[in-house]
């Protein structure tokens, strides 16, 4: 029989402090951390950086095929992938969590699990948070604060003319993990008989449930002197990513697509569930890689870091936001990202 | 007829930048605000101090009775009273939001002008969040960050034996207007025709509805040279955080019952429900006035503020932590205070 602690047992601040207690910190700067009003943060000399995400049940996840430790990964690296995408590096986050009751200590044990492993990966340091009951599903909100050198952040807005748009790693394989996921829940729902058929698909389904901020990318630019003209993360599909550039840099742009980076794994399943590979890439949500513009002149710094692609450049704003295919035809990029409030 | 704009109709980008496109940046340590991945705070030779809270529909509020300019506004006095309970200044926040199909833009926008009047009260800077659809209920997530001048700032484990315990305001008036409005929702739901009877009920009223972080005090003790040895916000009700307080600081605690202060409004409330005002003050939660402790040589500099009131004093752990009643019997402090997970 498996364990099960009721949420009572414990009462608000002995969960807290359950939840909380096996977090070290890593960073001089955390004066102090979880278990009193607020966190203390010491910064001298730079800059601090916050960025907040509200996860709700239903909308960004479904418990029925998200495990709870890979959740509370996830809603880390969704936040910290907001703090490398400024060129910063995370320092702190703090997690707020409703929850009904429903949800026992066990599972939330995987839950902060989860979200412990994130922060040591990343030497973050979670620094406080609120919880409370929630009449209906779980809840989460993640603040991470990152610090970066003066005036060394990167926004989306600075990109110039002529600017390389290079992404990291390869595009569609979230979007293709939760096709994936969606069709075996549909399957075990009329017939919870059948095993799920995931097999050779763990890079598709790794892709959606446990995505990895792109730290080496941020690494990878302090160790060899580069600095993006501008970048974001690619949370909503890297054509709506390349649509914000371009909108709030005021230019147009070229993307190629022969050069979007996709994986094998993930053409193989697009042609399988009868998708194009080019459309996953293009429109699917949640990869989490970084999309960044570049100097020409920097082109040679990047050409031998493999995870890095060139996937077109920055144009006149009247030479308009366009894909060139494989077949030589143009078209107008239209952001076709994931939209919260279009059905 | 009332106008009534979709939310589908602005998108989710649309709808930040509609949101938040009133809001000034008060502070040069904002570098970068809403609109990008995340916010950029400069900080030299300060501290930061961050704090979040997440409200839920249902649990921490009632839309039946409760106005979203007011919700907007409570949300993040709720947060600043965190950072001033550190002795910090709030600078900056951030406000995620999950909402349902049944909130119209110019519900939000009145949820946002009470944001806004709260950020331009306290000098506040609205620099980032998120804004998702829920399936149910309206969510609410407010980071708040601060600062403070090094070392300056305040935790609850700090009070020495023999501190006084101050507090600020009066108690227990929130929690009577929240007694009055479920009276009155539970009269209205039996009928509808009966109007609701608030009449000289405006100062509980105001205490549930629009509370306001104690800013004033934190300048005090600025301007008197006070640093308080422990302090914290009177969230949950003066009785449970009396026990946070001697808890973490290792002491036990007496509280004069006499000396609780409650405005004659409350009292009268009180009365009328058949309640005692000492209980209401003891364990009525969401006052967010301040509760502190002083060396007693600091007392002299606490006289002359008729907002703050000396309510006891810190002992030794074996003392216990008692309240002596008006009738002169002591009895041990219990806290009863807010307490998500009991029933």
């Amino acid at each position: 029989m498996e364990e099960r602690t009721e949420i009572a047992d414990l009462g608000e601040f002995g969960l807290i402090e359950h939840l909380t207690k096996n977090f070290e910190i890593h960073n001089v700067s955390t004066v102090l951390g979880v278990g009193d009003d607020a966190a203390v943060i010491d910064h001298f000399g730079k800059q601090t950086v916050i960025s907040t995400d509200l996860l709700l049940e239903g909308i960004h996840f479904d418990l029925m095929y998200t495990p709870l430790k890979h959740l509370g990964y996830k809603a880390v690296m969704v936040n910290l992938s907001d703090i490398y995408a400024m060129n910063a590096t995370p320092t702190q986050i703090t997690v707020s969590i409703g929850i009904s009751n429903r949800i026992s200590i066990e599972a939330l044990n995987e839950f902060y699990e989860g979200i412990y492993i994130a922060c040591e990966k990343h030497g973050v340091d979670l620094v406080g948070g609120d919880t409370t009951t929630s009449q209906k599903g779980f809840i989460i909100s993640v603040t991470a604060i990152g610090e970066v050198t003066p005036d060394k952040f990167v926004k989306r807005s600075t990109a110039q003319k002529g600017d390389l748009i290079c992404v990291s790693g390869d595009l569609g394989g979230a979007f293709l993990g939760l096709t994936l996921m969606e069709r075996e829940k549909g399957i075990y729902l009329e017939n919870p008989k059948v095993q799920p058929d995931l097999e050779n698909e763990s890079y598709i389904v790794g892709r959606l449930l446990k995505p990895e901020a792109r730290k080496e990318v941020i690494d990878f630019f302090e160790q060899n002197d580069i600095v993006p003209t501008a970048m974001m993360d690619v949370s909503d599909g890297v054509s709506s990513e390349v649509m914000h550039l371009c909108k709030q840099s005021n230019l147009g742009c070229r993307i190629y697509e022969e050069k979007l980076p996709i994986s094998d794994e993930s053409r193989r399943a697009a042609y399988k569930f009868g998708l194009d590979p080019t459309v996953c890439a293009l429109n699917g949500g949640e990869d989490y890689e970084l999309i960044f513009t570049l100097k020409q002149e920097d082109h040679d710094k990047i050409t031998l870091n493999e995870e890095i692609s060139v996937i077109g450049y920055m144009t006149d704003l009247e030479e308009g936001s366009k894909i060139i295919t494989k077949g030589g035809n143009t078209f107008n990029i239209t952001a076709q990202g994931w939209n919260a409030f279009k059905q």
